[in-house]
C-alpha cells in the first residue's frame, strides 16, 4: 500500500492499474540508478497514462511486434526511454529481457540512453531530438489513412504519441500539429505530459501557452483530464477514438518524479538519478516493496496477459488478411519489394533518353525520371514544402492530392520543411511507402536533423532538393547552398547525388529507389544542363560513384573532376585543353559515398596520378579528400549575390578559363 | 481614377493612401518586370498597409537611418523585397536611388533579390529564409526592453514586422510568437499578410488554423482588418500601439497582386513578373498612367514629407541623449565599443588560470570565463535553450532572468534553439547587445540556418554548444555529434572553436568578443581535461587558430594535430613516442578558419613536414585538409552510441594506442 496519502488516493480509484504503473516506476528507478545516468522523472509521471494505453486501448501482440496492422506507439520525449523499455519487458516482448534493462545506457545493450529504431522490436522510431517524434508520428498516421485507402480493410490502426512540453516548444512540433489538424488524421492521438517541468526549471521560465487552445486552433479535438487518473485517462482514450475527423489531443496534468517524496515536481528528477535513497524512498510511498529489477509474479502475469491482449485479434486479421484479394500486393508492399515492372520502366526511361537526348535541367531531369518510374511504383509517395513549381515533384502518376476528405500520393507539406522530413520519415518507417520530397538545397538547414535521424535509423527517403548552386541567380546568397553539399556529405549513412545530366538524374532515382537502408538526396539544378551520356553504357555509372566520362588524348595530363552542372564546363575546358594537346581525364563524381565504397584499384584509376582540379559550384570544404590543396578547387570562396546566374559565374571565377588556367598551371605549362 | 469598381471602391476611403499605396506597386511591377524575374505579388497586396505604417505609425527619418531610437521595421517575407526597396526610395533613404531599384536583382545592385543587411540603410536585417524575420524581431523587441530598463529615457520605440503564410508555417514562427507572448513583447506589432495564397496554391492546400486563436493561444493581443482599408488598419496600429502588455497580431485580409486584373489572387503572382502586358494592365485597373519608374511629382513630394516626418522626433532624441547622464555610455553601447576594463579582466582571468591551473570541462572553463569576463561587458545578454545547467552558461553578472515583468540579462529561450539563434540575431541587429546562448553541438542542425544567417549578415553573436563528442556518452546518438564540426566548418565567415583547455576556452571568449564582425561557435566538452597550458605566453595563441603545444624530442617525427578534448589525448602519445626516442611535435588547433588566416610561413611551420595524424573526436570529414588522407584521422566511423564515455572512445578506437600506431605506421616503424 502506498505510505503518501496523495498518492494513496490515486491509486484508489484503480489500484491494479496504479499496482501496474509501479512496475514501470520501479524498472525506471532501478536502470537510471544503475546505470548512473538517465531520466527518471518523465516515466514515473507517464507510467499510470503508458498504463491505460497498453491495458485498454493500444491494438499489439508483443508476441508479433511486426504485425502490420499494430498500432503504433511513439514516445516523443524520447529520454523518457525506460518508459518505453519497460513497456516492452513487461509485455513480454522477447528481445526486451531483465537483463536488457539492467543494462540500459550500456555499450551493446538495446537499451540506449534514447530510443533507437532497430535496437529493439517495439521501437518504432528513434526518438530523443525534441518534437520529432511527433511529426514522425504525423507521418505515420498519413501512412495508415494512404494504406487504408489502397488495402480494404486490411489496414486500420491508431498512432499513439506521448509528448511533453519540450516537443510542443520546438517549432517542429508545431508543423507536425498544423499538418495533422490539416489534414484531419483522426486516428492520431497524443497524450501530453503536462507536468509544468523543464530542464531549466518551471515552464513558466520559458512557456506560458494555452497548449489546448493552441491546438484546437489547429483543428485538434481536445481533451484535459488528470494524468494519474485511471479512470479519466481511460474515458479521454475512448473519446478520443471516437473522434475520427480530427486529431485529437489529450492534456494530462501530470507530476513529474510522481512518487518521489523529495523531487517530484521539480526539475531535479528530470535528467538525473534518483539515486539510491531517494528511490527507496520513492519506492516505499509508492508501497512497493520488490526487489530491484523485480517485479512481483501477480504483477508480471497481468502485464504479460497485457502483452497477448491483442493476439485474437491480430490472428483475425492474419485470417482477413489470408483470404484478401490484394494479399500478395500487400506483404510486397510492406516488405519494400520492387514490382516486377519496374525494371522495365527503368530501363525504357533509359533508353528513351538515349534516342533523344534531353537538355533539361536536372531538376526537369528528376522530373522525367519521376514521370517513368512512378507508376511502376505505388510505394513512392511525393510532396513538397510548398515549392512544387520549382522542385518539379509533381508527376502523373504522383498528382492526387493527399486531402483530409481522400488520401492521395501527393503531399501539400506546406512551407514547413522540416516538419516534410519528419513525416517522410514516419512514411517510411510505418511500411508501404518510398517517401520523397522536396524543397530548396539551401532550406535543407532547416529539415537537417530529420534527414540525419532517417541516416542514423537507416531508413528509406527520398530528398529532392533543387535549386542546388548560385546558378539559381537572383534570389540572392539566402537561396544559394554553398556550404551545403559539404555539410550533407559530412552526415553518416546518407547518399548525396549531385547528377551531371538526364542520364546521370534517372541513374540516382534507380539507386535511391533500390537503396531501402538509407536515405538519399538529390542536389539538382535549376539551369538547364547539356546531356552528356549517351546512355548505352550498359550499366548504372553513377552506381559507381564517380567515373571517367570523357578522355580526351594520349595518356593523362590532367584530371577535372566534377559534379552536377560543373560536368559539362568542366568538358568544355577539357575539350579546349585537348585542342592544345593535353592528355585530360574528365570525372564525372555525382556520388562521392558510393565512390568511397568502390575498389581500391578501380578508385586509383579513375582518379589517376596526374594533377587533379575539382569544379563544383560550391565551397571548396571537404574536396582536399581528392585534390591537393583547395587551390586546386573552381569553386565558391564563400557566400553568393544577387544576379543573373551566368554573372554570377563569371564574378565568382567559376568558369571554363579559370579550369584552363590552373590546369596549366598544374601542368607547369 | 482607378479603372476598376473593386479597385475604386478600395480606394474611395482615402484616396491618398490609396495613390502612395500604388506608388509602391507601380514600382513594384516596374522593378520586378525588368529583372525578369522576382515576386510582384506581394508588395502590391501589403502596400496599402505599409503606407499606412510609414505614413501615420512608424517612428523613423530617412535622413538618419541610424538614429538609434527608430522603431523597426522588418519585412519577415523577404521574398516581398520590393516593398522595402520602394518604401525606402520613396521616402527619401539616400542610397535607395531610382537606379538601385531600376537594377533589382542585378550584380553590385543593393537591391537584392531578398532584402541583405547591410547593403542598404534601412535594411535592419536579412530576410528571405521564411520565419526568421519574425523570429529576429522579437529579439529586437527583447533588445529594446531592455535597453529601455537600462538607458533611462532614451529607448522606447516599436518593433513592426510584416510576414505571410509561409512564415507561420514554419516552426521557427511559432516559436518566436510563443516567446514574445511569454515574455509580453508589448511593442512588437505583426502585420500578417492573409491573403490566402502560397505557391503551391490556396493555402487551403496545406494550412487550415485559425491564426487568430492561435497567437491568442500565445498570448498576444489580435485584431482582424481589411488590408485594402487605410481607415481600419490605421486604428488596428492604434489599437496595436495602445496596448502595452502584449504583442500585437495584426490580420489584415489582403488580395495578392492587388490591381492585376488576371493574376490577382492566385499563386500565379506570387514568384513571377507581371510581364509588359499584364503589367500594363495592372496599372490601368489601378489609374496609374505614370511612365516606367516614374513618380507624380505631388506623390514623390508626398513621400518625402513621409520619410521626413520624424526628424523632429529625432532632434528632440537627440537633444534628450545631449543631456542624457548616461549618453556615453549609451553611445558606447551602440557602437559596440568594450569597455574600459575588460582587458584587465581578461588578463586577471589569465593569471588566476596561471596560478591555478583548472582541470575541468571545457563547458566548464566556458562558465569560469564567463564569469570573470561578463562584469566587464555589460552589453553581454546570455541565455540557453532550456540546459543552463548543462550549457552552464548562466553567470553571477548574468543572472537576472529576463521576465515579463522586468527585462533581464539572463534568457530563458525554452526548447527553441532556433528561435533562439534567430533571437539572437535580433539582439545583435538592435545594437547594445552581444548575445550568447547555449545548447547541445548536436542541436545546432536546429538553429543552423539562423547561424548561417549570422554569418551573411556579419553579426556578433556567439554561440555555446556544450557536449561536442561523443564524449557526451550515455545519452546516445541523437546527442552525440559527429558531422558538426564539419558542417559548421563548412559555413563562410563564422569562427568555429574547439578548445583544449581553460586557457584556450578563455582565450576562445576573448576573441568571440572582441569580433563584431562575424559569429562564433564553441563546441565545447562535457567530460573534464587537464590545462595544458601554463597561460604565461604572453599572447593569445588560440587567436592564431593553431600552434605547437607541446614538442618532443630532437626534429620531427612527426605532428599530430588535435582540437578540443583530443590534444591531452594527444600530448599523452606524444610522450610515450618521445618515450621511444621519436621527434614528436604536438600542435592544438582550436579554430581552423583563424589558422587559415595566418601567413603561410606560420602555417608552414606549424605543420611541418613530417608526416601528420590528425585526432578529434569527431567525422573525418574535411581533414584531408591537413593530412594526406582520411586514414591518418583518428575520428569516427560513423554515427555513435550510448555507452559511458570511456567506453565509446576505446570502442571507437579514439585512443592513444591507436595515434601510437598510426604514427608508427606513418614513420615506417
Amino acid at each position: 500500500m502506498p505510505k503518501d496519502s496523495f498518492i494513496a488516493a490515486k491509486s484508489a480509484a484503480d489500484p491494479l492499474n496504479f499496482a501496474l504503473a509501479n512496475c514501470i516506476r520501479a524498472l525506471s528507478i532501478d536502470a537510471v540508478n544503475a546505470a548512473n545516468s538517465g531520466h527518471p522523472g518523465a516515466p514515473m509521471g507517464m507510467a499510470d497514462a503508458a498504463t491505460v494505453l497498453f491495458r485498454k486501448h493500444l491494438k499489439f501482440d508483443a508476441s508479433n511486434p511486426d504485425w502490420a496492422d499494430r498500432d503504433r506507439f511513439v514516445l516523443s520525449n524520447g529520454h523518457a526511454s525506460m518508459l518505453l523499455y519497460s513497456l516492452l519487458h513487461l509485455t513480454g516482448y522477447e528481445d526486451m529481457t531483465i537483463e536488457q534493462v539492467k543494462n540500459f545506457r550500456q555499450w551493446g545493450a538495446i537499451t540506449a540512453g534514447h530510443p533507437e529504431y532497430g535496437h529493439a522490436k517495439g521501437i518504432e522510431t528513434t526518438t530523443g531530438p525534441l518534437g520529432q517524434g511527433i511529426a514522425t508520428a504525423v507521418g505515420m498516421a498519413m501512412a495508415e489513412k494512404l494504406a487504408a485507402s489502397e488495402f480494404d480493410g486490411l489496414v486500420d490502426h491508431h498512432t499513439y504519441v506521448m509528448l511533453g512540453d519540450g516537443c510542443l516548444q520546438e517549432g517542429i512540433g508545431q508543423e507536425a500539429i498544423s499538418l495533422a489538424g490539416h489534414l484531419g488524421l483522426g486516428k492520431l492521438v497524443v497524450l501530453y505530459d503536462d507536468n509544468s517541468i523543464t530542464i531549466d526549471g518551471p515552464t513558466s521560465v520559458s512557456f506560458s501557452e494555452d497548449i489546448p487552445a493552441r491546438f484546437a486552433a489547429c483543428g485538434w479535438h481536445v481533451q484535459s483530464c488528470d494524468g494519474h487518473d485511471a479512470e479519466e485517462l481511460d474515458a479521454a482514450l475512448t473519446a478520443a477514438k471516437a473522434e475520427t475527423a480530427k486529431p485529437s489531443l489529450i492534456a494530462m496534468k501530470t507530476i513529474i518524479g510522481f512518487g518521489s517524496p523529495n523531487k517530484a515536481g521539480t526539475s531535479g528528477v528530470h535528467g538525473s538519478p534518483l539515486g539510491d535513497d531517494e528511490g527507496a524512498a520513492a519506492k516505499a510511498a509508492l508501497g512497493w516493496d520488490a526487489a530491484p529489477f523485480e517485479i512481483p509474479a501477480e504483477l508480471a502475469l497481468e502485464w504479460h496477459a497485457i502483452g497477448s491482449r491483442g493476439a485474437d485479434a491480430r490472428k483475425e486479421w492474419e485470417a482477413k488478411l489470408d483470404a484478401h484479394p490484394q494479399k500478395q500486393a500487400f506483404i510486397d508492399r510492406m516488405s519494400g519489394k520492387l514490382p516486377a515492372g519496374y525494371d522495365a520502366a527503368f530501363k525504357d526511361a533509359l533508353a528513351k533518353l538515349a534516342a533523344e537526348p534531353a537538355k533539361v535541367a536536372t531538376r526537369k531531369a528528376s522530373q522525367m525520371a519521376l514521370e517513368a518510374l512512378t507508376p511502376a511504383v505505388p510505394a513512392m509517395v511525393g510532396g513538397s514544402a510548398d515549392l512544387t513549381g520549382s522542385n518539379l515533384t509533381r508527376v502523373k502518376a504522383v498528382d492526387t492530392q493527399y486531402t483530409r476528405e481522400t488520401p492521395g500520393r501527393y503531399i501539400g507539406y506546406g512551407v514547413r520543411e522540416f516538419g516534410m522530413a519528419a513525416a517522410m520519415n514516419g512514411l517510411a518507417l510505418h511500411g508501404g511507402f518510398i517517401p520523397y520530397g522536396g524543397t530548396f538545397l539551401v532550406f535543407s538547414d532547416y529539415s537537417r536533423n530529420a534527414i540525419r535521424l532517417s541516416a542514423l535509423m537507416g531508413i528509406q527517403t527520398i530528398h529532392v532538393m533543387t535549386h542546388d548552386s548560385i546558378g539559381l541567380g537572383e534570389d540572392g546568397p539566402t537561396h544559394q547552398p554553398v556550404e551545403h553539399m559539404a555539410s550533407l556529405r559530412s552526415i553518416p549513412n546518407l547518399l548525396v547525388f549531385r547528377p551531371a545530366d538526364a542520364v546521370e538524374t534517372l541513374e540516382a532515382w534507380d539507386i535511391a529507389i533500390r537503396t531501402t537502408n538509407k536515405p538519399s538526396l538529390m542536389a539538382l539544378s535549376r539551369q538547364g544542363v547539356p546531356q552528356l551520356r549517351s546512355a548505352d553504357e550498359g550499366e548504372n555509372l553513377t552506381a559507381k560513384g564517380a567515373y571517367v566520362i570523357r578522355s580526351f588524348g594520349e595518356g593523362r595530363d590532367v584530371t577535372l573532376i566534377a559534379t552536377g552542372t560543373e560536368v559539362s564546363l568542366a568538358v568544355e575546358a577539357a575539350e579546349a585543353l585537348a585542342a592544345e594537346g593535353f592528355g585530360v581525364a574528365v570525372v564525372s563524381m555525382p556520388s562521392w559515398e558510393l565512390f568511397e565504397d568502390q575498389p581500391e584499384a578501380y578508385k586509383a584509376d579513375v582518379l589517376g596520378n596526374a594533377p587533379r582540379i575539382a569544379i563544383e559550384a560550391a565551397g571548396k570544404f571537404g574536396w582536399t579528400r581528392y585534390v591537393a590543396s583547395e587551390n586546386d578547387v573552381i569553386g565558391m570562396p564563400g557566400f553568393g549575390a544577387s544576379a543573373p546566374a551566368e554573372r554570377l559565374y563569371e564574378e565568382f571565377g567559376i568558369t571554363k578559363d579559370a579550369i584552363i588556367a590552373r590546369a596549366k598551371a598544374l601542368m607547369g605549362k
